[in-house]
């Protein structure tokens, strides 16, 4: 594709046409050469959105509560993108009748976006589709953009970092009450819900919860002014609590502005996501025998009969890899 | 350390020394620039030793299986290697007295070399060590090396692709017989060993391999010359079908040779151990922010404020990391 048409589109995406977003998210999630391009064009000057990441376990409500916080996110004049990374989640169309029926008026609503990510063999790929599909989400101008994960792997957890306020959802009688711990997710929570609060036992996992922030808070130099994760209750199915959850994720991020700590988590983020390119970008030469060149194939034949070092071979690759350079 | 230094250390791995071997395993297992020196002196010229792995959850009995195949392999006049890559093994010294008892007699046998491997932090940094830890034990000529993994997780399968040989092995009532296929370990399996074959159930589980192995080359086009993985059944506590197992070992190696699959399994590996040493020198440019200048620093910044693209910055890092672009 020339610079022209992704310039086009990339102006497109820009003034808000949702054909255009809707194509250029399909070109990430596809990644590869025009996945760079089109967030190369829209990178810079990208909007100022708020990036809320929704996790936790399957059956914990999540896409109900996503749906009812755009809602009252609407409610407020914001516009809202919803990124639903979640094979399993109703947003993807494989929903039951109800949740349809349930979101239907999101669907209609041209103030919300609405789009799932596919998952993706390749490990790290649906992180770095993740967060370039975020890309997109801002430049196009949603005011809040919600990322919906499921809680498990290390990717999911990778994903929870590009969001500014990381939403870690609970529900009671889950079985094993401490299961956002075990994936690591519980570390990562800037706020936690839990959600089907009118079930049994829901009193105890908040309790549950608040137990194991005080006890991190004890183990931690805690000082006055840190933030610190609140418990929420909601019922999401009926919007119960869901203007109180919005309230508290505006909080948050008007905490983390007002000390400066956004600018560090975009920082940590741009890191993270680097890295990984890079990582995918050596992976990607390895791959493409034409770009690497015969002379490194007859390298690795020489690692494989023990005639070069697997060390000097990985510096080669890394010179082929590397731009101007092949 | 000076390359004379590193060159003295990796001659005297090569001539037999133990305490040279032991000291070179730990600049392995520590990572840096003397992992990458020694196994850079040692690789050319490696021995033509046999790898082999050895995995299955834990209960198999996989340490107790390789302890008798080590004695197997000392009567038949083959000098051993030993690497446990299981933080649970007895090798590691936290293990009960009665495999102590019994591993007694080969840690007093000098044709024997035993060494444990710990679970490092950082992914793939198992892996890394592992294979650079079998180099080592080639270059003093170890003839037959036994690699030791329990096996879960992405690593494991990984450590199990260094091997010429892998046994798979299960045991009977374990609950979920599946749990090798579950593991993505069935499929990398030359040779099944149904482990503790006195307990009742053994006959069903080993059936049930049967099956599941027939199901798969009834899959694919299978040949009349293809190599159909065995299923061997061993008491190992008491030696039984130890033996048997080693033959079945030694027959999986000549096949492979006679043809020429052992070249195309070493550059397989070579290929994997390649691009994850490639992906490993990426992230410790982006560590050592003296390596990667203050200008890579900057970069990050920009990123982080929306003014470079995050490509344009993998592919900047990508040249740091390069050597002769520093």
């Amino acid at each position: 594709l020339p610079p022209a048409a992704i310039n086009e589109i990339a102006t497109a995406i820009r003034r808000g046409s949702v054909q255009a977003l809707s194509r250029g998210l399909s070109w990430i999630e596809a990644g590869g050469d025009r996945a760079e391009a089109i967030v190369g064009a829209l990178y810079p000057g990208l909007r100022d959105s708020h990036i809320v990441g929704i996790t936790g376990a399957a059956g914990s409500g999540k896409s109900t509560l996503v749906a009812a916080l755009a809602k009252e996110a609407r409610r407020r004049g914001l516009t809202v993108g919803v990124l639903a990374v979640d094979p399993s989640s109703p947003f993807t169309g494989g929903a039951i009748l109800g949740d349809r029926v349930r979101m239907s008026e999101l669907f209609d609503d041209p103030g919300v976006f609405i789009r799932s990510l596919a998952t993706r063999g390749e490990l790290g790929g649906l992180c770095r589709a993740a967060a370039g599909s975020v890309d997109l989400l801002r430049a196009a101008g949603y005011q809040l953009v919600l990322v919906e994960t499921v809680g498990v792997g290390q990717d999911e957890v990778d994903i929870a970092r590009v969001a500014h306020t990381t939403v870690v959802v609970s529900v009671p009688g889950l079985g094993d009450d401490v299961q956002t711990l075990k994936a690591g997710l519980f570390e990562v929570a800037d706020i936690h819900v839990v959600n089907k609060a009118d079930r049994e036992g829901a009193g105890e996992t908040a309790a549950q919860i608040g137990a194991m922030l005080a006890l991190g808070l004890s183990l931690t130099t805690a000082c006055a002014t840190m933030w610190q994760a609140p418990v929420i209750s909601t019922v999401a199915l009926r919007g119960e609590g869901v203007a109180d959850l919005l309230d508290s994720i505006m909080a948050h991020l008007a905490r983390m502005r007002a000390r400066g700590e956004l600018q560090s988590r975009e920082r940590r983020a741009a890191e993270s996501r680097v890295l990984k390119l890079a990582q995918a970008m050596v992976a990607d030469t390895l791959r493409q025998p034409g770009a690497s060149g015969a002379g490194f194939d007859a390298e690795l034949d020489r690692v494989a009969r023990r005639e070069l070092s697997p060390y000097a071979c990985a510096r080669g690759l890394l010179n082929r890899a590397a731009p101007g350079k092949k």
